[in-house]
């Protein structure tokens, strides 16, 4: 998971929904689980596949209706996935490998997460609207990593728009902790929030490498 | 959409499950085409939206139940998107954003096309395993076309696996053309495939990444 990996994955602070606190707390939670893990020589690569197994409990957990347990797991999932880069900084700066398998298990993380969530809405009645939005919040997510990791390809930095990773993460476990505590329309309201904010931050990125890209002609 | 951008996307020949002859006969009816555009001073960028717009029009077909037409619609809007690659090439090999446009377009029309799916399993009787298909072949596509952007941003090419996006484009074509003649499982099979052979081929992709850039100590 990024929020690990600020030099791939990070935002310009200004553009960020999180503040600044929130980020010192995370940080100093982490510090002793990342001397730890310096000390027991894991690797980063082997923290990120650690939280993928978590993100698959959490998936297990929200698939089988318990929501606020799957909230809190993937909460912690979200804090050890945080370690792999600090690991990765504290050894030396990650390999290239290291930052690639980051990103493709975040990836596969994010999607984990809203089939659970699909097959959590599968279960009850009037599913339509949820499965819905959450398939719209997963494409969207996809879109935005995607066209950041094309816009690399072809040498754009495309870290432009308001919903990364960590605030996608954040929205969510928040709207299943909500859920959970029977707050039930919290959750259909951030698939619906992180679908609207993905597909604007898509445009947003496909407007920005084309800036940096048009030719004279446009 | 890519089946046009052999040279960004292109799979090894002897991987691909398609025969010569398929994109031999696709060549000889796109060709015509390539040669209005040309003479219409259309550029491939605007073709590449065309087909997204092609795409939309196919989803609210199946989404509204009309699989047949679906597919029909979303065969046109394939081969107008092979037109975009081939109108890049005829006018000088092509744009980095008309690269990234195309790729980033091409995820976005998969996505619809899923969405469409799950919205037409939505509104019939037990729909749970066959959105849930659904939902995991649209990860495993996304998965697929992202580990190979991710790791072109890193400088190695990913262009392994045996699922890429024209097989899969088939494969659902295919499938909604046999589910709209009542031949209903061939769809929820077809999606299956999909999810299976995408999962298959990210892991591929992961391994291959790791095999290139592995230090001595793994």
């Amino acid at each position: 998971m990024s929020a690990s990996h600020p030099s791939a994955h990070g935002m310009p602070r200004g553009d960020s929904l999180l503040p600044a606190w929130a980020k010192e707390t995370v940080r100093a939670i982490l510090d002793p689980i990342v001397r730890l893990a310096l000390a027991m020589h894991v690797t980063a690569n082997t923290v990120t596949v650690l939280g993928l197994g978590i993100t698959v409990i959490a998936a297990v957990l929200i698939g089988s209706g318990d929501l606020l347990a799957g909230a809190l797991v993937l909460m912690g999932g979200s804090l050890l996935d945080a370690v792999d880069g600090a690991l990765a900084r504290a050894t030396g700066g990650g390999t290239p490998f290291g930052g690639f398998l980051d990103s493709t298990i975040d990836r596969a993380s994010e999607a984990i997460v809203y089939v659970a969530i699909a097959a959590y809405y599968l279960q009850g009645n009037a599913p339509t609207w949820p499965v819905l939005a959450a398939f719209m919040a997963l494409a969207g997510s996809f879109m935005v990593s995607y066209s950041r990791a094309r816009a690399e390809g072809i040498g754009i930095s495309a870290a432009v728009g308001i919903a990364p990773r960590t605030e996608r993460l954040v929205l969510i476990i928040a709207g299943l902790g909500l859920a959970g505590l029977a707050i039930r329309p919290a959750l259909i309201a951030v698939l619906w929030i992180i679908a609207a904010l993905t597909v604007a931050t898509t445009a947003q990125r496909i407007w920005h490498v084309w800036r940096l890209t048009a030719s004279p002609r446009g």
